[in-house]
């Protein structure tokens, strides 16, 4: 049976390698110790004390980090235990320039990297349910499909290398656009005598729905819930590669440029441990109201 | 039975003052004299030579024209033979606070005034499914409710006069707002290799979607179809409003005024009948790329 | 001797209203009367118990308030004791629309406006240095040059009725664009490693070089003075009034409008009692750093 | 006496280099040769036909390219001539990341490595008057004194490897911002009734002043001779390094990243050859108005 290396066992990682153990010889790593641990308490798993250790004689090594600079160390700390035939799946949410990089470097000892981005959340990561979108070369996906398959529901190739990443990141910009830009909008038709379960009553029945108003401020914000399931900071991090993508593209684009400082602001302001739904009470306090 | 008046019969008041033919006794007025004879000919309506013969004796009056400063011309020209148990209902997508300075006016002779813009497009208005957002007293909008269900589906009361121009102006810059920065993050993943259609599979599927990339976008922008539905110059004076109402609400709101500049000069750069989708050509243009 | 009336004795009002003093037989008047009592033992002139009053048989009438719509009140309760011959020349930081309709208003009755809002600070109108800003028809700015004179150095007519007031809102706006973009350069800068002062010295003798980085910034920000001189509440409304001027004109102005917003969230961050120079505080918050 | 190497000769290392010709032994090197023969037809200078071969035996190499990646490449091909007490300085308006990965790469033979961008234009480079902002240790700056009062008359120590870079494009990010900004301010009076030249004359004796409104503006865009002295295109890179300084330090900065794009777009319509100051025909068109 296949060796799989899983280095990574946060909110995301640790429910994908779950999937991964009931499938493969897995072994996992992670730079806390004990998350490892408990992980190989709780499923058919190695632990391995280093990064190194882990992808020694894997087939498929898995990364699921903060940021590509992260796994840019780790595969600087592993890279001399790989295997001739292995190939490096990233799950990070990373950025493009730094995936090419690692790519890159990955190349010129002949292993092919692939990166996998994934949206849909814990509960998409627990369910197997999760969006894949990746980057990098067809023949390499073919190769490493079964893996993806146990761990995502809709796989799509997006392009080279770092494409995964880059819709990932314009993905998130857009959740991050149509939030804020509807706390505007709500927080505005408030003062104004509108009731914001009203104004969604009607927006959510016409043109300017979104998933935004759909779901994330009826369920978070109007009720006050704000649960803590996707942390500002990384929202923070995803719209700064967006915006970064843009730029290197020179595609002018004032709004999602705009929205990479409102985002900075928002997290320097809310810290580090704010929902991404919290987004909208500096607008709140701004306009001394609230979305409700 | 109730004898109706409607001035503006243009893409949306037309289809709308079919419904009300079929309901009430009608009498309609247009400022081009050749659109209402040919509305009298197909529908049972009688046509009124100017808007101050067409309000004369009628229980309600309906205006569905450009702009609120349209209206209020109309209403001046209109007033002094409006009767005393009349009700004006505004199906324009109008400004709040033109809206309130109609009522204000109205209301000195003892008319009561509702603004009650629709969305919905053409098909809609044809199909009697427009959503219809009421800004007024509630004991007024209960009187007319009967014209609005002949006209409208989903009937939400908003708040005071002006509401449901607000909410109306918020829902469609909450659309050019999705519809731009989708626009901005499409391109500039093509230019990194990432077919729209392939972004759009991924994003369709993830937390960044909205009507804008689930059907404008797909049917419009990727097809290079861009029929002509709705006017970007109507959409840049919605956006200018809910910019506007937000600057009189006190909001700071940088996403939505930056909009309403965009919209501006889009409007500007692609001229008086460019449809609304059409304004993703102008990041086209500035990014040497199509989105497709 | 003509007589003068001058309505509102704030910080800039009454250095001017001491030069008037000297040169014309003067009634004053305040909403809050113990400042007019207090200006006429220092000085020689009249007060008058309400605007009506200070009025009545004045050759010219001066105002200097807050906004236009206090001037529009002023107006309402002393238009009726308005003599033939007067002239109602407006100092105040005004906005076009609304000067324009109380000159229609004044016009009505024959009396001509002029908006002549001033530059120069407090210093400025106790040197009788400032610079006056006149909208309105040059006849009647002809008849009044006297008491321009006595009040201001440099006089410019810059067009019809509310010409005045969009300049100097204008100027005002570009003043806290210059302010705010350089808070912003000198913030990453510092963070880089570079002092401000040094920054500074090579912006000032190159092409960035601005009031603002020459004047404001070394005498208040990095000196961390900050004397409360001009405050952010009332630059806040006059870059409102400039993005407003743009709005009306149809010029897409995408710096003009998100500088109204950052000036609407700092007043909103800062409070009522804050200089404008003050501004840049938010944004040493957002990015942790001291501009020194 | 001591040799130099200058390597570019665009239209400020020209007049740069020529200064040196008169005081040191000087080697030049372009990438056309027809402009290095020129030069040496001109000035006392060698033509060495390889960048490394100009630098083999230099006590100090200039540079004096376009864009800091240009240096990279340079320094690529001409690193395995330099010799052991060589200092390299670059003239480059470069980008602080790209120099601080040069100067590691020097550093790595022992090759001391300081940004040196420059301003003051052609005419400030004929004269000699230059301000020179620089980064880098200042124990290497001493070494290499004679060297920049040669070329410069203001030379600014501002801090660490990449703090010169910094500063020049936060000065050109703010002459952006200050012209830009001017451009629609001065459009949206014009269209309000006021020329340009009355509301310069009235903000360049008020606190809206800058470089822009005293000198640009006045002198290129209202007398509409817009010489073509500095590229839009070099400026639209400058404040693109800014934008990204500001997001590299976390510095929330939207009207930084807003002018990058409006930067980006105006370079995008109007063309590599456009001046700097012709920005602001993109606001006339869009406005419909000439600023004059």
């Amino acid at each position: 049976m296949t060796r799989i290396a899983f280095l990574g066992l946060g909110d995301i990682g640790t429910p994908m390698a779950a999937h991964l153990a009931d499938a493969f010889e897995l072994t996992v790593w992670n730079r806390t110790p004990a998350k490892a641990t408990a992980f190989a308490g709780a499923h058919k798993a190695t632990v391995a004390p280093t990064a190194a250790e882990a992808v020694r004689g894997a087939a498929v090594v898995c990364t699921c980090l903060s940021t590509s600079v992260d796994v840019e160390s780790v595969v600087a700390s592993a890279v001399s235990a790989l295997g001739p035939e292995v190939v490096w799946v990233d799950f990070t949410s990373g950025d493009p320039a730094t995936s090419q990089r690692i790519a890159a470097r990955l190349a010129a000892i002949g292993v092919p990297f692939i990166d996998a981005p994934v949206s849909g959340g814990t509960s998409g990561a627990q369910q197997g349910t999760l969006t894949l979108m990746l980057g990098g070369d067809p023949i390499v996906i073919e190769r490493v499909r079964p893996v993806l398959e146990a761990v995502g529901k809709k796989i799509v190739h997006c392009g080279p290398i770092g494409a995964g990443d880059a819709v990932k990141a314009v993905n998130n910009a857009l959740l991050a656009i149509n939030l804020w830009s509807a706390g505007e909008g709500l927080a505005a038709l408030k003062k104004a005598g509108v009731p914001s379960a009203v104004a969604l009553d009607v927006i959510n029945a016409s043109s300017g729905r979104s998933n935004a108003t759909m779901t994330l401020i009826p369920e978070r914000v109007v009720s006050r819930a704000f649960p803590r399931t996707f942390r500002l900071a990384l929202l923070d991090k995803d719209v700064g590669i967006a915006a970064q993508v843009a730029r290197d593209q020179k595609v002018p684009s004032p709004l999602l440029q705009l929205a990479a400082e409102l985002m900075r602001l928002a997290h320097a302001t809310l810290g580090e441990s704010a929902d991404h739904a919290e987004m909208v009470k500096v607008i709140e306090r701004w306009a001394g109201v609230e979305i409700t």
